[in-house]
């Protein structure tokens, strides 16, 4: 009995557009979080956010076709919240808490739609951008992103055969599985995945999750890709991003405000959430400044995510600062999420076992690491380093310093100016592969 | 739209048997050209074949339940030839030759039906025998040690999670790819499947046989299993094996008569194939004595494959014999298939290279090569080394001395009859993993 599902077969036939977004839940958490505030603080608040590559090398709109690009953007915006969807997230727990979206708030997502985009090429890169309320635009980030680099993977495998697929998907699922058992040798490891917006694609992400899922048992504390939380019944983790401190930083009037504004968000976050939502990302404008000046209620926290610092020097940093303002930092949290693989973990994890709680969002080198995975050995699916970054606030530049001067953004003029309010204390130039 | 195939899956839930053997044809070619002759020559012969584990510590009738196996063999037995199978046999040319098969032949393949097995179970291993006319029982061979080395296997993963599976098979896949790209690496490689008996299933066999195909190119010459042959248009590839010259010996009155088996087995088959086909297999009671007594003729076949000597040295003393008898071994073709992996094949084909030419008939180490693939690194799938052999023709006992003692079978007054007459010269243990 050969057995061929022919409906299936003859839909297959007519296909036009594979989406690569299918759920409005297929996107970070954080983004949720921020958004419930953003839409109490700052409803009238405009944002634009806009795609940059920093793998200037790789010339996206020459390998990705622009109405490709467009059918994706566009089958996205077409995309609801489902009822299924809202009553997960009604429902269901986040971080121990119940009903951490408000009624309001949720009746609102019924409604919400991805807003318009503006897309355009220049130097072989594609110019997009979304204009327009904060609390709509910031919801294309991750979309954005995971669509722009599936588009590429895609691209990338267009004209392969099928066995050269076969084994590039072996190799893939063998070099993620070492990897696995690499990380189960850390007995009290605490992982999460953070790769939705640079994963190889969305099959490919779901995959990687439930293999750490099997494979690190407890170990895996959940995803940053609440659809996937919610289908894997994983708990959805991350707590906010850089846009917020940026968007505040832009909108302040002078230096003193700017000088204030990292830690006027936090306030404004504390708030709406608490408990282990209670996670300082302190490297916006240098974190040497930002511990410099911060109150000291700051250090009331649960932890800090240090983002662009190498990991053992930040955290040490932050350790420091802790014992200095009388706190236990065992009894702290650290969340080390800037391009963390393997090796790069086991590292970290041994140097501050014991001395601090841990735990690690694993992004790009977990969904979209497919070095030396191709058969054919053809260039296309290494990962590059692309964000969506907010860049203008109701008119005004938007600012990263970081503490990579590779991951900082803004206008010069500006970037200057916040230098000479921040300082430039600590911050240190390393690569940024992804 | 979710696609699922209710018939399908309603299929399924009646599920009885996952048959190992689907087509008579699922074995390995020489069986159908030794057939051929044999009921030509030896209609009225009976030949017993039995089951012969080697690897003895592999407890066998411990791990695969005698019901499964029985229910296997059973189901092999309700197998016929089918019309398109016949059609193809009849059709297709072997070895650049049409009509390979005379239409008696094939006429009387279209009532065959494998004969009754005896099982039983001795120290932890199953005695499995094949008793009956020759021209019925030999075609056991293939399928029975199929199918206990496919149950062993699915013994092996009966209660593998569904990640555990997928990141066996992935691991196998990368290392047989890893294989594959070393290979192409040997420009004028001429290799074959030759793993039907020891492959872990059907189904990994055909994605072996399909990748070396799209990996290999040219250089894939094709496959000693007639199924994946016709269905992949690939060449079908054997001649013949031991239990010619060993039924043949068994059958001889005296010690001269058994001194000349050897060679009264190579004139009945030239009298059936010619070309390529004209293949000696010289190690069935020692390849020193074999060349030390052949007659000069022997040198005008094509080529030799040496079968349980180390290929060099092996490989080196027939090229000499050819010089001596005043051949030149550029136009002769030598056959490795004796556990070859790709090591082994490295080392050969630049030992030969340029010298004589040569090709490789691939077994275990292609079809069942999971080392190190159980994400769990639990036992179970390391290969055995399972034979099925003749042991008796028309009651008297099969000898096999082999040019390693641990390849020999049969009892031992007789090994040392065989031995008197043929010598031991040449003859070294060295360990045979598969």
């Amino acid at each position: 009995m050969a057995v061929t599902d022919i409906a299936r077969r003859t839909w297959d036939h007519g296909w036009r557009l594979d989406p690569i977004i299918r759920s409005l839940l297929d996107t970070d958490f954080y983004k949720l979080l921020m958004l419930q505030m953003i839409r109490n603080l700052y409803p009238d608040t405009h944002a634009t956010f806009a795609l940059r590559n920093r793998t200037e090398s790789v010339r996206l709109a020459e390998v990705i076709e622009e109405a490709e690009l467009r059918a994706q953007l566009d089958h996205a915006r077409t995309l609801r919240f489902s009822k299924k969807e809202l009553i997960w997230l009604a429902g269901n727990s986040f971080y121990g808490q119940t009903r951490m979206f408000a009624p309001d708030f949720l009746a609102w997502l019924a409604d919400f739609q991805l807003p318009e985009y503006e897309l355009s090429r220049r130097d072989g890169q594609f110019e997009l951008r979304f204009a327009g309320p904060w609390c709509a635009t910031m919801m294309w980030e991750i979309p954005a992103l995971a669509i722009v680099n599936e588009l590429r993977a895609r691209a990338a495998l267009h004209r392969k055969g099928r066995f050269a697929l076969d084994v590039l998907y072996a190799r893939a699922k063998a070099k993620l599985w070492t990897k696995v058992e690499r990380l189960r040798a850390l007995p009290d490891l605490a992982i999460s995945d953070f790769g939705t917006r640079r994963r190889h694609g969305f099959l490919w992400q779901r995959w990687c999750v439930e293999a750490l899922k099997e494979g690190l048992g407890e170990r895996l504390i959940g995803t940053s890709n609440i659809l996937l939380a919610m289908d894997n019944d994983l708990e959805a983790i991350g707590t906010n991003a850089h846009e917020l401190p940026m968007a505040v930083a832009a909108l302040a009037n002078n230096d003193e405000e700017l000088r204030k504004a990292p830690y006027r968000v936090l306030e404004e976050w504390q708030r709406h959430y608490h408990g282990n939502l209670l996670i300082v990302l302190p490297d916006a404008f240098g974190t040497t400044a930002f511990l410099r000046d911060a109150p000291d209620w700051v250090a009331d926290w649960t932890g800090f995510r240090p983002d662009s610092a190498p990991p053992i020097t930040a955290g040490e940093a932050i350790i420091d600062w802790w014992r200095q303002h009388g706190r236990d930092p065992r009894q702290k949290l650290l969340i080390f999420s800037d391009g963390m693989d393997v090796d790069s973990i086991e590292r970290t994890y041994r140097h501050f076992n014991g001395r601090v709680r841990m735990s690690f969002g694993w992004g790009t080198n977990l969904t979209n690491d497919f070095r030396g995975c191709d058969p054919d050995g053809l260039p296309g699916l290494e990962p590059i380093s692309l964000v969506a970054k907010i860049v203008e606030v109701d008119g005004r530049p938007a600012v990263k310093l970081s503490d990579n001067p590779a991951k900082a953004s803004g206008e010069p003029a500006e970037v200057a100016r916040y230098l000479s309010v921040f300082g430039g204390e600590g911050r240190e130039r390393h690569d940024t592969e992804v």
